[in-house]
């Protein structure tokens, strides 16, 4: 029989409908996601097409190189088609009853090689590269008082949003606002935190790993767990295991074990899903927690607990999923983190 | 430049962003929605066909015959691949720190046509006679109080999980929990009437229907509106004028104009961008306002407004949307309004 699951931090609920089981390689997506430019079209992504993006934001160069030339492994540009734009100031204001902000915020791009390579093709060290340069980047976007918030994701696949280039990158988006999603956790963790005085992500992490069903692989620093109330099959979340609610003020020194998990757990999916399209999201805390309601950001340091959340797209979100929020996930997590932790690599 | 708006009701936060703008009917479907069985297969949702599905839950048939046998205008049956089930009794337990429900519910499938007949294809006195039917099917769910939610949706077209079979119908799945998104709309529609004594629902109209250009058609009692902050290009939501937090309360006598304003509404949709997949969702107040919170609930009646939203499946929702609750709607609703206003049907 199907069963409800409630998510413990926002409190949404999840059908796990055993009755559209299917075994878990089966929901590898039947249509390849490996599009790509067509031969001849240059990829604006790739070194020595420079001058194809705006001038480059920042880049980790080779001794001798200059800006907007080649010689660079990790470079971070201006969105092409950016949503917000870092010129100008914020202008809040109504008309009538409803609110409105012009976009003012921040939309980078970190390529994350300067060769043509697919996210399954990037080396260790490149992203080891890179997670340091989205660290700088988030440090330099905390700065601009406008900034409320930094949403980090890679969209990869069609079905995943993720574009026709296949130039492995990740997205970098600073909010004038705070998210929805991410005040839903907050008020979560700290509705619990009233309650417990413990973080919630903490406990949750204690009874994954003592049940044990759900943790797909652990490094020295980081777990990687399938939800219990997943949205989505192969839902996976990977949770630092010591306590943190900001994602940019991680040691350093942890960055490469932080990348040999998520190459781990990658790979083994990979070999249960094939090349499947995904959306990698950071949740982490907000920026500006001087403002508001005293009351309210008070307690984040010790409630809140950052976090990655890797969403394969395999299934169709339809109508019942938009009108509930109220998800059905027809593969059981402790069978999806069954299939990827016996994948061998 | 693009914009950020506002969902007056639940705060969340829309780009409005007219960096990627296309034209209104640039946004049709690329892929025809238009697959269905192969031929020689049977639809189980056909008159003569009804041994194919299980007995049915209730009938408007025609006089002289017998259930589970042909003779219907409207039949009711179990869903398919139920998500939820009818038998046994209400199990609420915990796993540690974890909540979990067993998925007893409800989950039917009104069919709409004797005849396989498509969404668009629907004759106006069918639509009527379905949503009579609707009405009683969920003053029949009323009565289980395990059932606290009764959400009524249709899904059309491959991309908005419609499944394989072209026959008109509607879903009904009662649920034994408050959906995360219903309670979001009763909490902003509880801190609006607490602080204003009013409606927000009702206020709304009433500035939509002075600022005129967000209103698509209006009949004698339902306004159709293209959302302020739309999430998708054309969402539409259609609203009664006048106030009432149950739709299952409604006056019989106005079912016939509700329909009326919704041929209307996507004959009109369907000029600008084809047969469009979409998904159709009531949101409506909860059955068991004796429990739970007493000051919660209190002041429903008052504060909530029953609609209806058409969400039509256009875009891709991809990482970013995923990871904020944060939605990019390439298409400014005023300017769909406008193309959907002005098409001649």
């Amino acid at each position: 029989m199907p069963e409800l699951r409630r998510d413990p931090v926002i409190g949404r609920w999840v059908i796990i409908s055993t009755e559209r089981a299917k075994r878990p390689d089966q929901f590898a997506p039947a249509v390849s996601e490996k599009e790509d430019l067509p031969p001849g079209e240059k990829c604006p992504f790739c070194e020595g097409n420079e001058g194809l993006t705006a001038p480059e934001i920042s880049a980790l160069r080779r001794p001798g190189s200059r800006p907007n030339g080649p010689g660079w492994d990790i470079r971070v540009i201006p969105s092409i088609s950016p949503l917000l734009q870092i010129e100008g100031s914020l202008d809040r204001h109504g008309h009538g009853m409803y609110d409105l902000i012009n976009a003012r915020g921040a939309h980078e791009i970190v390529i994350e090689s300067p060769h043509h390579l697919r996210e399954s093709e990037l080396p260790k060290e490149q992203m080891v590269k890179s997670i340091n340069v989205i660290l700088d980047r988030i440090q330099d976007l905390e700065k601009d008082r406008d900034i409320k918030y930094v949403l980090i994701f890679k969209n990869y696949g069609k079905s995943a949003g993720g574009g026709r280039i296949q130039h492995a990158r990740t997205q970098i988006i600073g909010t004038p606002v705070n998210l929805k999603r991410v005040k839903e956790e907050l008020t979560g963790s700290k509705v619990y935190y009233d309650y417990k005085e413990r973080c919630i992500f903490c406990d949750m992490l204690k009874q994954e790993m003592q049940f044990g069903k759900r943790v797909i692989a652990e490094s020295k620093y980081f777990v990687a767990l399938a939800a219990f109330a997943a949205r989505f099959p192969f839902e996976t979340w990977i949770v630092p295991k010591e306590h943190s609610c900001d994602f940019y003020k991680v040691d350093r020194a942890k960055v490469p074990d932080f990348v040999e998990l998520m190459r781990t757990v990658f790979a083994k999916m990979r070999k249960v899903i094939g090349d499947f399209p995904f959306n990698f999201v950071l949740h982490t805390a907000p920026f500006r927690r001087d403002l508001g309601k005293r009351g309210y950001w008070e307690t984040v340091e010790y409630d809140y607990h950052w976090h990655f959340e890797i969403l394969p797209i395999l299934t169709r979100v339809a109508g019942f999923e938009w009108g509930s929020g109220f998800y059905i996930n027809p593969l059981p997590p402790e069978e999806a983190c069954k299939s990827v932790k016996e994948a061998v690599i």
